[in-house]
């Protein structure tokens, strides 16, 4: 037996010799950032060894300075002896952590008052079929002596007018207790259908005004939970954290190969359902004293992964030629069949997927951004972790998805972070000193960069001539703040540690400018590809609607400059949010709207990039800042002439 | 900590001093009869205590000559300090115990052939809703990649003709492998309603000609499960045993006060579910090897408190005035919502009850008996746990609840037991010598006696001589096998130990033919009460039917001559056995007879003879061999005067 200390969470645990440290930290809860998922690819999960020996070598992630201090990668190394680690705290909670935050108020109205906005516009009706109603029982008599469920549905019948009751069975174990705590007062939850009426809760007394919805966006590095009351269709809280499936991989194919190891699928299930979703339930019952009966139907909306994975369906084959996914629609589901801490016969609903890899978020977010109703041509671009991009009009949509991998929500950037509390969202930099002027989340302490502090800080390098057209830091700059590992690996300090009192500098290296140009890259040449599939080009747009967890920040100036965006006129641009958290809220509190859901699964083209001739050149030539035809970019071209 | 040794079971068990023995025998699994569920008036808990001291004290139940010997009532024992203690080997077993008996193919070839007589006769469907059908699906190709659901609802559109495929989140967590396991290959267990099919099971391959369902009657004293094959309509096996219920009270009003207690309803539930339907259902699929999964739709008959208890749903107010039961009706129920050992999504229909004390096994036992059809008149008798009756025919059916006890299935007598192997089912008894001849269940060792047992007994006690028409013994007989205690309780020795070498001696006592008395008096006057009611007499019955667990061998002369049943012409009767599990086997097999017996339910009219101003007197008169006024027995009249 070894005993590993995490000093950093004061933690004792205990393994065998030769066991991985990885291992040993996801097995005791401690979480270490490992989107590659322990292949010794991409270098994050850093710890420092503080005491003890270990079985591990240098890699190319590790420099020299650091690995004189004990910086070690967990993912391999090999325990033989007891041991003390420090886990970066900015490994184990910011990043992709799981920290719990609560609603902005102003943000959740503008969500409210955009969609009811699109509710509206398009005449939809603005109900659910879930309704609650209070009802005064007769008191059993030896005259009078019917059972207690048809007491109540004689009531229902008389009173409701439905010739029919049905319920499941844990209401009725509790039904006789209720009926005298409540002296035959009570408030009964149901779904009308035809002449039928399905009773999902009863409670005591009046509790009318008491029932709930929750919209939830189940993104690859971040979930968003969204409470609703039915009656008013106004958002109760919100509450996101990170996925907790990124501590088996940081994209979805990472999550895929997970999933096929034994238990694999039922720690990944678990993982976004009891580690995420339920806890971000919780902490909303509690802010806002809600019992969970009262939650009686959700709608979720998630990639075709991620909608599988929150199933506990197996998703190995949607990875395998000829990419099969198990299902595009969603069965009927209730609460307790997924263990989800709501009502038991609360109704799920996912958001259709269309394809392997455009899934339900995609749906609910052209849903939101009303394509489906659209005269215009719009492009859609969600940049989340991999980007999915769809084009067209009322007439016809198409999609594609990119591999464009987790950049836009930091993934695969060193100092990278989603776009939460302590993200530098913003960066400008001083021509001369080449100093950064950061805007940071909350005013917090910077603690890494999210997507579109990203797409400022190369754009502002671009054009303050610190990088060039290939992304390469300039050789020649003498600079504090620009520096060369022995790798010749060159980085830029955006915050050095003694400025915040940090742990370590804040850096973004050439291999994470690398990693951005080709996700911007898939992004650019898949959008020119999908228009360029139905004879067109980028000047038939008529506006460009940009969802994703890249931030609410997003320059789009700055996103074109550096060939992310097609250089278009600017007033066609909107940054949308959370779109796919948007349509999930309108599905949730319009039968029209979860109606239009399924057309828009239905009915939308799905485009295989990858079998589609000219996309690898066309992706080839996007991997330049902005582009290695300039001409596509005339604003630009003028700039950096200029 | 005090150690109870259970010799009689090698096991050892710890528990705090001043626990009460037959709580901790009950928690340690061991079967310790208690009809009266502990409070000390049955003496059936009586074990023998071999080491140690306990607190406890001699009652009546307990002769002087095993008070010497260590005897003690389990229920009335405090343990002070260690002890070993030995549980006679009937009262842990053979009793009520849990014994698994297996299928008699001659039996059940007569219940199947007077099923289908009956489906026949009335011209009912033989049909049930649940069908299987082997498909081969095209295998995906990139040019065909739907998803697998859509594949397979695509095939069921094109196939068999239906729009929607619908199933629960298990079979889609594993349709991803079953499909590439089997190449595609697959059998779908599916329910058509209108246009859509919900799917039950998928299996790999051909597995046409698997298909069951389970018909189960749930009597106060046993359990017996018929598992059907579905495409034959066949018994493919029966299982019965006791209802492990007993052990916390040997009726239904003690197993109702038994609920209200601390986990006293989890555990009754507990006790039919895992304790006795399971484990029935597990030996007949070892037995034919037969697949859980295989088994989709059950029909389950019990009395209006089994069928609470089944379902685990409060049943208190069915006992407290105005005695309102949770439900009637069967609620829509699924194999996994009850914990039974069958397919999750197995349909579990409950048998209609009509009130609080005429249950689902009578509804059930109706139907199979035919009332419903009769043009002639009818009195259904039901010699169960309790006793209930129906008069009618096809234009109206009455019922009543008759609070007959346990005695016809051998409750409340001290050597009664059910009528399985080793009960003594007949008697003759010598008129000279008083010695009886015995007729065995399986010609086994005599372990006690069941219902048919003791009418021949007493029949024959009165009429050779040896009891009264009180019940008591002559005093002035001079006979080994007659006794008395020092309490002057007279008895009758049916079998001394050395004959069979058993443990104890099997005797009927004066106490014992008393309350045979009042039960068979309270049948009695309950028909008579009953059809009076309707300002008529016995000489308006055409036919009687006698159902119940009170054993094959019935025999009716006997039966009219100590006043159990009305002295009409012997050819109207006809025992009819377990009814309720021939109803059950017929609405499991039929969907008319389904509809019958929910028809059976809603139309059967209920009297409540507590309230007739008659029957207390009724039943006073008929406390008595054969009856106080013996010209309504005009042919036992001339036996006894003769």
């Amino acid at each position: 037996m070894i005993k590993v200390n995490f000093k950093s969470h004061n933690k004792e645990v205990y393994c065998n010799e030769g066991d991985n440290l990885l291992e040993v930290a996801r097995n005791s809860n401690i979480f270490i950032d490992a989107p590659c998922n322990g292949n010794v690819s991409c270098g994050k999960c850093k710890v420092k060894l503080l005491k003890g020996k270990v079985d591990t070598q240098k890699t190319l992630h590790i420099k020299d300075e650091e690995w004189e201090q004990g910086y070690i990668l967990a993912c391999h190394t090999k325990l033989i002896e007891d041991v003390e680690i420090k886990v970066p705290s900015k490994l184990s909670s910011s990043m992709h952590g799981m920290k719990i935050e609560g609603s902005d108020k102003n943000k959740d109205k503008e969500i409210f008052d955009r969609a009811k906005n699109i509710i509206e516009t398009h005449d939809l009706d603005f109900k659910t079929n879930i309704v609650k109603t209070y009802i005064e029982l007769d008191e059993p008599t030896l005259d009078d002596n019917i059972s207690d469920v048809d007491r109540l549905e004689r009531h229902v019948r008389n009173n409701l007018g439905f010739n029919e009751i049905d319920f499941r069975l844990e209401l009725l174990r509790k039904m006789p207790m209720i009926f005298r705590e409540s002296d035959f007062k009570i408030t009964i939850t149901y779904v009308k259908k035809k002449n039928k009426v399905t009773i999902l809760n009863i409670e005591c007394g009046n509790t009318e005004d008491k029932l709930y919805g929750a919209a939830i966006d189940i993104g690859t590095t971040s979930v968003v939970v969204c409470l609703v009351n039915l009656y008013t269709k106004e958002v109760v809280d919100k509450a996101s954290s990170g996925n907790a499936q990124i501590k088996y991989g940081a994209d979805v194919i990472h999550r895929i190969i997970y999933s096929t190891k034994k238990n694999g699928l039922e720690q990944l299930n678990k993982a976004v359902i009891d580690e995420t979703i339920n806890p971000l339930l919780e902490s909303i019952y509690t802010r806002n004293d809600i019992n969970k009966d009262n939650v009686v139907t959700l709608m979720v909306a998630g990639n075709t992964t991620m909608s599988s994975l929150f199933l506990g369906v197996y998703t190995d084959y949607l990875r395998q030629e000829p990419f099969i996914p198990p299902f595009l629609k969603s069965p009927k589901l209730m609460g307790e069949d997924i263990g989800l801490n709501v009502n038991a016969s609360a109704y799920v609903y996912l958001a259709p997927s269309v394809a392997s890899y455009v899934g339900g978020d995609i749906t609910a977010g052209v849903l939101s951004a009303g394509i489906w109703a659209s005269e215009e041509n719009v492009l859609f671009i969600d940049l989340g972790t991999n980007g999915e991009i769809v084009f067209g009009n009322k007439d016809y949509m198409m999609s594609c998805a990119c591999s464009a991998g987790p950049a836009f929500e930091g993934g695969g950037i060193s100092c990278g972070m989603r776009a939460s509390n302590g993200a530098i969202e913003k960066v400008n930099i001083n021509k001369e000193t080449l100093k950064p002027e950061l805007t940071i989340i909350e005013n917090c302490e910077p603690l890494g960069i999210c997507g579109s502090g990203i797409i400022d800080l190369i754009c502002q390098m671009l054009i303050k001539g610190i990088i060039d057209r290939r992304g390469k830091i300039h050789r020649d700059l003498k600079n504090e703040r620009i520096r060369f590992n022995e790798h010749e690996i060159g980085e830029y300090v955006l915050a050095f540690k003694e400025e915040y009192n940090l742990e370590n500098d804040i850096t973004v290296t050439e291999v994470d400018i690398d990693n951005f140009i080709k996700a911007k890259g898939a992004i650019y040449s898949g959008a020119a590809t999908l228009i360029e599939s139905l004879g067109m080009d980028f000047s038939i747009i008529d506006k460009v609607y940009i969802a994703g967890g890249i931030g609410n920040n997003l320059n789009i100036e700055n996103s074109i400059l550096i060939g992310l965006l097609p250089d278009i006129e600017r007033e066609k641009f909107a940054y949308i949010g959370n779109s796919s958290l948007v349509g999930s809220y309108l599905a949730l509190i319009s039968k029209d709207a979860k109606r239009k859901l399924q057309e828009i699964g239905n009915e939308m083209t799905y485009v295989e990039l990858s079998v589609y001739p000219t996309y690898m050149d066309e992706f080839i030539s996007a991997c330049f800042l902005p582009h290695t035809n300039i001409e596509q970019f005339p604003t630009v071209k003028g700039l950096l002439e200029g």
